[in-house]
């Protein structure tokens, strides 16, 4: 997809300065420039000026100071595995690479939290953990960075149980646009002190601060844990299952939702054997008598809307081998299609209304001419879309948009939310003023004008200022 | 406690003004405007000039409208239970008293979910859902409104497992203090749909715009309920208990400490007969297999460190009986000493050095000449001090401000904070600056300047802008 960009120029002397400042971690060749404009999805790539690799928060400062003087814009860089354009340099500038500030600082076995730089990414924190007891249940698919993760207020398959980053988040380390190093909060588990700087940055998609350290909330690696698929006779079936479970209120870990092509998909790719209908993934965290009782509950639920028998993952490899399969589903639904790119788009809805909105939306998917699966986090009223388009022929792209619109209108109209978990990024702009009216839209223009009056930080994202 | 006043001039006509607009809604006698002006707490009364009382969010617009044209401060005002002196008007002006804006706007049973207005109190709430299977969980002991519950980001006895404000709350309802109405949030469980509106209004204490709905999160009234007291040979045992029942991960929705001092006001006051020890009140939520393996770990913990027999409230009226007398503690521990007045305050450690945080404050307590109290939802790493202090000796008042500044500086010295419950208000801004830096907080004046430019809501609370 064609993306606006409006570089600004880079004044004289500044690649120099840069170059002096960091050295062989300032790279200003095309493959790091390309890697670091390119995206996940549907947006071409945008090229920055140069890719500055921090490896503490001294160089985030020293390198927020020299664009400030310059006028130069800056894009915070993670993994780069957000699927709205969050990383792209729309106004060209210095990509800001963290990916090296990777180290987890302290972790507390006794208070169940840590403090880890921002560019670790979930996979290595949860291989760090491992001998603790304890683990971060938070997990959006992508191995994403934890700094990127809260900045984009991810979620995952874990949410339904666990929270999203909004709640997994005690403080921050933050770099202001104005080059000052903050902290916004401790390690107490709650707190009433001043306003909740925490939540600003979290979800601000780096356009109000840089986050450089950020003290996590953990959990217990629970005593018993299982996860299963199930297999429905129809798609209704299996989101009514989600629903009345919700209302059981069973506390599961995990409950996503495949649609029967995103199953083939995941076959094609993972090998899983599974049959090619609507599937349930489930996971259940708890005591031994507790996992019990759920799957008691779950599986009768399941029974009356026309699950099959329930297929066990209980060694923790076999887990592995079904999560992972959950988390290549973008990949894998994406592969359908030779040579195809990706677009994947999300909602979330009350869940009164999911069953609704995910029928009618698989209703219009069986119309559009692009393939296309769903899946999703389906235990918050979450769910994605991933269509596999034909980068030559734009017609598609442009039914596709057309069909991502009435979605989110269907959404909305539901009292839902235009995105549940990927952000607003570049793609979903004129959404958020759908969702909340060009009043709130306009204060977070105020908000972000007041602290960062120069535009310095991740420009374009959001809102067009 | 002498509270610094900094009366506004009101300009000629704006009374008449506001008296033409809202008729008998605004008061300007004595009566009304000593009580609006009043505190729970330590604080001397300030007067406003006017307190109007709002029927709907047209009021509260046409409210602000006429303020800010005549740069008149407005105080918000719910049930003025608040402990840091939130509702006093320092700089004049109108209390602006939204009880009367009370309603339940809607309940969906099958999102667990609801919207009032924000005058409404928790308890109303709740006897409003009492056929629903639904409950409202927050609970900080006063029968707070739930805008006020909000505006200073209150938790209590229920944190530990339900969340605080932060997470009941889905989204709001704001009257910014150019007087447009905008809304935070709908009602999916989760959104990434740009910056976190809804948590920058919560712990705003109102200086940031007025809230005039808020969207709720609900829970299942459990299957299974049980309370329990249980009384320790020592305070260390007691907290040793219940920092090791979080150790376990047993999911207890109330863990309460009171010191022997505590129990005995408690005693006078509610007549519950407990041996004046230090004592934990539980209660425990779940099914009823759930619910027995939870009592069985804690029994256990308790012994070891211990404690005597669990004293069982299993009928609703003992659990009220109990909860109630838990509630009016801090009433119950002002009445120790007859014609004093109360001052309360309080802090929230990590969980590995809440033990040592208590031990080391109740010695101190103990040499202090002025009758102290604890009591804590210790689950959280959070407890209060009750101080009881004769009005007519300013030497009982030094002592105690000496003291609750040295408690402040221990949890900051363990990553605490300053208040996790109470606010900041008047009595802890220079905490603020020690908790989070200076840099923090002037970032906090930045946002009130952008969002509130003519200092109209609530003004010098949180920090002097």
């Amino acid at each position: 997809m064609q993306t606006a960009a409006t570089p600004r120029p880079v004044p004289q002397g500044f690649m120099q300065a840069l170059e002096a400042r960091f050295g062989p971690a300032c790279e200003t060749g095309l493959a790091a420039r390309a890697h670091h404009g390119a995206s996940e999805s549907q947006y071409q790539t945008l090229l920055p000026d140069a890719v500055v690799f921090a490896q503490n928060t001294q160089d985030v400062v020293d390198c927020v100071n020299l664009c400030r003087a310059a006028g130069v814009a800056i894009v915070p860089y993670g993994a780069g595995t957000s699927l709205e354009g969050h990383t792209l340099p729309v106004e060209g500038g210095v990509s800001l690479d963290l990916s090296r500030m990777d180290r987890v600082l302290a972790v507390s076995h006794a208070d169940f939290d840590c403090i880890v730089q921002p560019g670790i990414r979930r996979e290595a924190l949860n291989t760090h953990l491992r001998d603790t007891g304890l683990f971060f249940p938070i997990d959006p698919g992508a191995n994403a960075t934890i700094g990127g993760m809260a900045s984009t207020r991810a979620s995952g398959t874990n949410a339904v149980r666990y929270g999203t980053m909004r709640e997994a988040v005690l403080g921050l380390e933050v770099v202001t646009p104005q080059g000052k190093i903050i902290r916004t909060g401790r390690r107490a588990k709650k707190s009433a002190a001043g306003y909740d700087l925490t939540r600003l940055y979290i979800g601000a998609e780096g356009t109000l601060g840089i986050i450089t350290a950020i003290t996590l909330r953990l959990h217990p690696v629970p005593e018993a844990i299982l996860s299963a698929t199930c297999t429905f006779e129809s798609l209704a079936g299996a989101v009514e299952t989600v629903v009345q479970a919700f209302h059981c209120g069973v506390p599961m870990a995990r409950i996503e939702l495949l649609d029967a092509m995103q199953v083939r998909a995941v076959n094609l790719r993972s090998k899983l054997g599974l049959p090619e209908a609507p599937t349930l993934f489930f996971e259940f965290h708890g005591s031994e008598a507790g996992v019990a009782e759920q799957v008691e509950t779950v599986r009768a639920l399941a029974t009356a809307n026309g699950g099959g028998a329930f297929a066990w993952a209980t060694l923790a490899e076999e887990r592995n081998r079904l999560w992972r399969a959950r988390h290549e589903a973008y990949y894998a639904a994406v592969n359908l299609r030779p040579g195809a790119i990706g677009l994947t788009t999300d909602v979330c809805v009350p869940m009164s209304r999911l069953a609704e909105c995910i029928l009618a939306t698989r209703a219009e998917l069986d119309q559009c001419p692009v393939p296309a699966t769903i899946v999703g986090h389906v235990g918050d009223g979450n769910f994605h879309l991933i269509f596999s388009i034909d980068p030559e022929a734009p017609e598609e792209m442009a039914a596709v948009e057309a069909l991502n619109q009435r979605m989110v209108k269907r959404a909305l109209a539901m009292d839902g939310t235009c995105t549940g978990e990927h952000g607003v990024g570049l793609g979903k702009q004129h959404c958020l003023v759908d969702e909340l009216g060009e009043d709130a839209v306009d204060l977070m223009r105020t908000l972000k004008r007041a602290l960062d009056p120069d535009n310095l930080l991740n420009p374009g994202k959001i809102f067009r200022s």
